[in-house]
């Protein structure tokens, strides 16, 4: 507990200070989290397994650039459970030390998938050269470093407040349909107070499995869910390492885990599954 | 036809010369392509939409960084035909200027996605700083231009062999089961000339398709192919824009169109489908 009586939870993100992963962990759990930055993902979930952080908040799928299925792999790895979810809408925004005009920028510094998203802004402002780096928000901080009164970056919102830069220009993605689905994880069987600011009604559960590479056998391991008119969310195909042609299956559907309905699929599936793993029931967000 | 009385075929390809890309163009037409760059995926698509290329060679899944989803959505706002598909191991190397020691290097560049699938080397080799570029071959053509002894690139071995570079290490990526998927499309109703080099008797079948979002909806749907034991290779769901909750299916299955159990197969699937596509049939590839 905190000196003001707040539950505080050390809860790990990959990128900088201003990341749009560190939003997610805001929106989510908001003052209850004491977010801790990790350059990598493995990092993230290793300091979880750990014990060194208490959970993790995961991007995993972006609805433009797809499935971070280095994630997904993650997970397989590390006995964490799922036990929230929430969207976040990515806006980019052209970002630049305070005082500078958007006419002097000649050069603008971004992680190559926000680049490529700002394709029509590019275009429209010839005079700026657009330069590959690692990330969104740690390209905010590289400028306000050089302090060079021609270079801009392309980041969220947060990072400007937290480098104190100026938006230039605001939502300057091509498409706006532009989310991010980030996962909450946690060591299993640990404190679930960490959920504790969701305020729903609905809940999700996330499975993996494997069934034999036979044909009819994922129709037959849906048959658990479409017998009991339990509705699928996402369904997610991941190639099973070393095994090529053979996918391990992901699947979000509605319901808790100790819902009789979910419970029964989910022995249902077992019976004919090669494995299975429960990944965890938690609050279903919105777009 | 070439002066060789060859047949030749323009085919676009994203990225520069030496890119991954070019590489799977050649390994499924061999001397039939000539491969033209193109810097963005739309760019491609367009280029053969409008005749100016007759096929695009187009990456759709990596085995570690998963499916191209820009891609699958390109091929929904085009109506182009896949007419083949071809599996490219993808090995990194650390590549330099002629003579220039592997104990000089203090700077690499490559995409950060190459990058990261060589964390291991980068981490052995502490003295080695890593920069992020927009693609692989990209960087070879950029410190081949610089000549600076102390720059390198991660990148595959033929944007060595295209720029005169030297490899320094060879397939330093963490981990060997690196494989890209490409599919090769052409207008649709155009010539199949382009896919004669494959040399296979197994078939595959592309579909997309859009189904009602009511419990169940998929394993009906999936009964079409599960009651006449056609195979699924591989389903991948996609959200469908502004319809949030709601996903287009991606189904590659064993068989040609033309057979009767596929032919009835679709069939079915149509009458319970919002809409269905065939995106192609095409001779089999393996990893």
């Amino acid at each position: 507990m905190s000196a003001a009586g707040q539950p505080t939870s050390k809860v790990a993100f990959q990128g900088e200070h201003g990341a749009f992963s560190e939003d997610a962990a805001r929106k989510l759990l908001g003052s209850q989290a004491i977010t801790v930055p990790f350059r990598k993902f493995d990092d993230m979930f290793d300091a979880v397994s750990t014990g060194q952080a208490d959970a993790a908040i995961v991007p995993i799928e972006n609805s433009l650039a797809g499935s971070v299925h280095q994630n997904y792999d993650l997970m397989m790895e590390h006995e964490l459970t799922i036990v929230g979810e929430t969207y976040l809408r990515i806006v980019h925004n052209l970002i630049a030390s305070p005082g500078v005009p958007l006419s002097g920028i000649r050069r603008v510094y971004s992680h190559p998938v926000a680049l490529a998203q700002c394709g029509k802004f590019l275009r429209a402002n010839k005079q700026i050269e657009a330069e590959a780096a690692y990330d969104t928000a740690g390209s905010v901080r590289m400028i306000m470093a050089s302090g060079s009164p021609t270079d801009a970056a392309i980041a969220g919102h947060s990072a400007a407040i937290f480098y104190g830069a100026e938006v230039l220009a605001e939502g300057i993605e091509d498409n706006p349909e532009n989310f991010t689905r980030f996962l909450l994880l946690t060591r299993s069987g640990g404190s679930s107070q960490l959920a504790a600011t969701a305020q729903t009604e609905r809940r999700k559960t996330s499975i993996v499995f494997r069934v034999a590479n036979t044909p009819g056998a994922l129709y037959k391991a849906l048959a658990a869910f479409a017998l009991r008119d339990v509705d699928l969310c996402k369904i997610e195909s991941r190639p099973i390492e070393g095994r090529p042609w053979e996918y391990s299956f992901y699947l979000d559907f509605e319901g808790d885990q100790r819902d009789v309905r979910v419970d029964r699929a989910i022995a249902h599936l077992a019976e004919m599954a090669e494995s299975i793993r429960v990944l965890g029931s938690y609050p279903s967000a919105s777009y």
